[in-house]
């Protein structure tokens, strides 16, 4: 991913805080016919280490060997900037449009597991995280569903761990602008609801 | 792309609606340092090419001859589904989590073209395209900007097009769910704010 000095994001704490929110992550590979991706919610583990799971019916637990190297992209928010946007335009009108977005790539290697003890184990991460985000103490457990279905669905999955070997990370947001062009762009980020942006924007602003 | 049928989204409208919605693509390619991917906006033309710009400096230009076969992802909106969201989770329980999406992957051969009267044409296509989107008649135009400021920036891109091969898309809307289920997701949608997720799950309401 092309990261010029001002957009490359080194900051760990966006970083995790992006694949956390946006953890809908889009997995490539390159399999024999091409390359390949597939859309699936994964989790963090001990900073070096993403887990999730496929269905069984998802060929790319057999199109990947063990280790095969594979993309982890998570992408936030995103919006177009016009250079309407910015209050210098009407002095200088030396302005492009551009696009605003931030993106976290894992490059790493992935590692099936069939085994139902691990299948249960990341089903049960993944679902305590998720639901306990959204219900807290009202969160679905898996013990709410009987025991045949939930060992059906475990029989229909495949778990897997990427081990990662390197993240990088862009912000583009906006940085390498005036200060009162970064300010009407944040402001602007709120009016079109693009409230992720304006938030990520805001912490970012530019010390005096 | 794993896509069970009753996912596998073959309906053209949506395709070239999700592709409009969300322009920001992720191009995927194989380089001989591994997999790479660049976060672009771009434009579909006569249904079966992408146009688009990258910065000069971005070595994806020089990475990849005529040609190469790129993997180009448009992600819709996405949102996690707890089975606390279906009214029938009460009476069975047999429910699991899951993530609802859309996802539109265009398999492609890239073209790189570093002539002044390509590039500008592309970014003038871009800019009309998304101005006018945001703003009719009061769009920014190309010639709003210095000729020197316009020439200094189209000498920073490089222009290309993507000539399409194959497409395959997913909606991952709920649709396997009883009735019942589905339009309570659907609301759950408006809810938690994901309206682009409401509306295509509203258009794609089973009939009865």
């Amino acid at each position: 991913m092309y990261r010029p000095e001002h957009f490359d994001e080194k900051d760990q704490e966006v970083i995790i805080r992006l694949m956390a929110e946006f953890p809908l992550a889009t997995i490539v590979a390159q399999i024999k016919e091409g390359l390949v991706a597939n859309h699936i919610p994964v989790l963090l583990e001990d900073d070096d280490r993403l887990i999730g799971h496929i269905a069984k019916a998802n060929s790319l637990h057999q199109d990947l060997a063990d280790g095969a190297e594979v993309l982890v992209i998570f992408r936030a928010d995103d919006a177009y900037i016009s250079p309407n946007y910015y209050p210098t335009k009407a002095t200088d009108h030396r302005h492009v449009p551009t696009w605003n977005y931030q993106a976290v790539h894992c490059q790493g290697k992935i590692y099936f597991d069939h085994s139902v003890k691990t299948k249960t184990a990341i089903v049960g991460k993944l679902t305590k995280h998720f639901e306990r985000l959204q219900f807290a103490e009202k969160a679905w457990r898996m013990a709410d569903a009987p025991a045949d279905y939930m060992a059906g669905m475990i029989d229909q999955i495949v778990a897997f761990r990427i081990q990662i070997n390197q993240v990088l990370a862009k912000s583009k947001l906006s940085q390498n602008r005036a200060a009162v062009d970064y300010d009407k762009v944040t402001a602007k980020m709120a009016d079109i609801g693009k409230t992720h942006l304006f938030d990520e924007m805001t912490r970012k602003k530019p010390k005096k």
